[in-house]
C-alpha cells in the first residue's frame, strides 16, 4: 500500500452560500493528494506529462460526512491499496483533526499523447512494484 | 420518473491544461441540471432555502466516457427515478449531440436551518407524489 | 463600437459564504461576454486558437457596485470602444434587470503558438475595420 | 507598511487549455495573501466575520506579466501601503523565484451584518495604527 498525507487550508473561494465548502471542490483536494503521492513516489505528475503520458480521471466519487468551513486546516490522506495495472484506483480521506469529513476515490488509466489508452510507462510500473511486493 | 434537460456551453475557465474540461467541473453542471429540474417541478431551490431548508450533497459520483472541449454546447439530462423519501437520488447524463460524455449521480437529504436532518417539506413531498403515482 | 449582450444564470458553485457571488467569478462572466462578442463578429475564439493564435489577458479590472445572488438571471454587456491595434481593450457591464452590478475591463494582445507577441491575424483586423470605419 | 508573504503550489484545476493558470484564479491567490496578512496582524478574517463584520471587495485589478504553470511553487506577497480609513487598499505580487509574474490590488470597505457600510471595528483600527505610526 502507498499512503501519503498533505494539508490544505480552506479558501473563501471554495465556500458557497450554505456557509461551507462546495461539494465539487473536494475533487480538487483529491487532485492535490494525488499529485503529492506521485511526488513522494518519485513520479511527479508534471514529469509523467512531460514524458508524453496523461492520466485522466475515468471515475470519481465522494461521500460527504461532515462539512468543512472557511480557514479550516485539513489533512488529505491518499491511498493506493492495490497494485496498479492498466487501471489505477486511488482512495482519499479528508480529515479535520481527528474527525473524518469526506471519503472518496478516483480511477484512472494512462493515455498517450494521441489520447489512446496506453500501458503505464515502464518507470511507473517499476516504482509501483517496489511498493506492492 | 422526472426527467429534465438543460444546456451548457463550455467555458474556457472550465478547461485545464489537458485541453479538455476538468473532471471536477462536471459536478457544477450536475448542479445546473438539478436546479433546472426543481424549477420545472415548481420547487425552485432558492425557495426551498428561503423556507428554511437546505439540500446538501451526501454523495456524488461521475463516470467520464469522453472529454468535453471549450465552446462545446452540451445537454445535461437530469433524472429522478425513484420516489424521494428521506433520501433523494438524482442521476445525470452529459451529452454532446448524440454522444454520451459522462454519467453521474448525487444523493441528498434535507436539513433544517440548524443543520439537523429533516423530513422533506410537505410541499416538496406532495409535488413528488404527483410524479410517482 | 462593437456591443453584444449575453445572459448568465448564477450557479450555486459561484457563490461564497457571504451569500453572494465570489468576486473572482465575474472574470469568468467577462470571458463569456468576450467569447460571445467574437462569435457575433464572425471570429469565434476556438477558430482563432485553431489558426495558431492565442489571445491571453494582460490586465483585468472589476468594480463591484452591488452583489449578485444565486439563481439571478444577469445580462453581460460587452464593448469594444476603440479600434484594436496590437492591444485590444474590452469593457464589460453586468446588469440585473436595470440595476448595474459590476463594470470591468480586460486588455489583450495576440501571441503566436510559441507565445511570442504577434500582430492580429489579417482576418481579425479586416473584421474590426468593418466596425470602426 | 504591512507586508506578508505566503506560498501556493499551482493546482491542475487552476490551469486552462492555454496550458497555464487561468487569469481569474489569481484573485483567489490574492485572497490567500490577504487572509494570511490579517492572520499575521492578529486580525483573522474568520474572527472579523464572527464579530459581525464583512470585508467585501469593491474593486480588483491584476496585471499579468508572465504565466504560471502547473505545480509551480509561487510566492504571494501582500502589502498595505497606506493606513486604512473607511477604505482599505491592498496590493499583491506573485513571484516565481525571482521572476515577477503578476501584480494586482483590491479595495475593500467594511459592512455590517445588514450589508450597510460601516466604520472598521475598533480592534482593527487599533492594530492598524500600530503599523502606521
Amino acid at each position: 500500500m502507498i499512503e501519503t498525507s498533505t494539508e490544505v487550508q480552506v479558501r473563501y473561494a471554495e465556500t458557497d452560500k450554505m456557509g461551507v465548502v462546495y461539494h465539487g471542490n473536494y475533487f480538487t483536494w483529491f487532485e492535490i493528494g494525488r499529485v503529492r503521492m506521485l511526488d513522494e513516489a518519485g513520479l511527479p505528475y508534471r514529469e509523467i506529462e512531460a514524458s508524453g503520458y496523461l492520466l485522466p480521471v475515468l471515475e470519481a466519487t465522494a461521500q460527504y460526512l461532515r462539512p468543512a468551513s472557511f480557514d479550516d486546516r485539513l489533512t488529505i490522506k491518499t491511498f493506493i491499496r492495490e497494485m496498479p495495472t492498466v487501471r489505477i484506483k486511488i482512495d482519499y480521506e479528508v480529515w479535520k483533526d481527528d474527525t473524518l469529513l469526506c471519503t472518496g476515490s478516483t480511477r484512472h488509466a494512462f493515455v498517450d499523447e494521441n489520447g489512446s489508452p496506453s500501458r503505464p510507462p515502464a518507470h511507473f510500473t517499476e516504482r509501483m512494484k517496489a511498493y506492492f511486493s
